[in-house]
């Protein structure tokens, strides 16, 4: 496992989110993504500057995701993830493991930008930037 | 295809849609039954008041759905639909076909009622009562 | 909480998982359902009759879902289900409620029957039988 | 619309590919491009080289989204795409564009290489080399 101190959440693949060619379709990816994201907010008590808790949302303009390794149903996944903030773009990197054997499954990142539910950008809020000021990034990722 | 006069609407399946057996995930159902609706509501002119056109949307509070057959990636299917008001609630009742070889594929209804947008029940808007008396309704179904 | 010895899993919805009206889509229950059944399988150390680990899955023949009260992001849902067989069907019955406030958001069953990889029905496995005997089933749900 | 000649293909948003923010989920994107990429291959007589009718299918290894207007409800939206091929990778470009105003709503890329079902890299089939081959590439995209 390549990064013992960054942040990580565990998903439980379904079989929903398989396809015909009996592996995890690749759009889901981005929902494991999101689900790592949000989850990292919650820990860091940061989910009341989220929508609908706050007039605030962060919303993806760009994504990227590359595949190594197939994902299958019920395989346990462990996504890392590292954020930064550069002005207001939020940047997320992933990195997705199988839990079972450390195999690298995925890795891809997201830039967000805070905006209301008007969908106008807005400034990132005080708690959120206070939590980003404490982040580290590394640039060997995954 | 056993109701010629019924409003249909046509579907291709998506690959995203398979999952590991190899053919459609069962929670799509719900998804085609709302296309077919929404297509319904297009062709009658109705769409104007959907939300977010309107502060009205229609909350489905039931649904069930019955599988016959499987359907898979690139199969057109179309999608059968009748639809009758009883007070507050409308009812649909849909019916799914292989195109290629009228094959009954799943059947299945919802039940939906008005909400505005804070998801309070409201009255049915006076267009779609107008179109809803005039759809007719048959009990052998499909 | 109606049913403190019934299994259940827990669920947190995903911001994904909403829809325009600010609630999960009712087409996600159905995948409530689905990730509640192969909990329940996999605390019964039943996984290994599933595809693809045998050449066995459960098919879906029938869906019902009643929804009584919406469900939002982040929003921490609890899934009790029952289940029993009837010869070669498979019955279960789900009750999902906000963790937070005991509040009952939805109830609703599937059927399923045990299908082979190419969906022919086949015996219900001998480690599922033995489980099914064991699991109580009560006519008043939820 | 910016590129008149390349093959698109229409998408209307259904509602249940709306989030909580009122907008299409941006995870739906990597679909509106997978629907338009297997349009493309049924209207070249190319869908008789992909799973499940032949032992083929072009599995997603990169993908990459940028979003630059939101998309909503009901809204019609146009996919273009353009595509060769590069030894074993077969790279796809997409532009999605609403309908109604020319707005160019999202673009993006995708990375796939041929793989049988057991997910072994394969030759790139003759019929789609064929095709590859008569295709035009443009660097200024969208």
């Amino acid at each position: 496992m390549a990064h013992p101190k960054a942040f990580s959440h565990v998903h439980r693949v379904g079989f929903w989110e398989t396809d015909a060619m009996g592996v995890v379709h690749h759009s889901n990816y981005l929902k494991y993504f999101e689900e790592a994201r949000v989850s990292w907010m919650r820990a860091q008590h940061l989910i009341d500057c989220h929508y609908p808790n706050a007039d605030l949302a962060l919303g993806v303009i760009e994504s990227r995701v590359s595949h190594l390794k197939p994902a299958r149903f019920n395989d346990e996944l462990r996504i890392f993830l590292q954020v930064k903030q550069e002005r207001l773009k939020i940047h997320f990197q992933y990195a997705i493991y199988l839990n079972a054997s450390d195999a690298l499954v995925a890795s891809g990142s997201t830039v967000l930008v805070p905006v209301n539910s008007s969908l106008r950008p807005v400034r990132v809020p005080e708690p959120l930037v206070a939590q980003l000021e404490k982040e580290t990034w590394t640039e060997t990722w995954p």
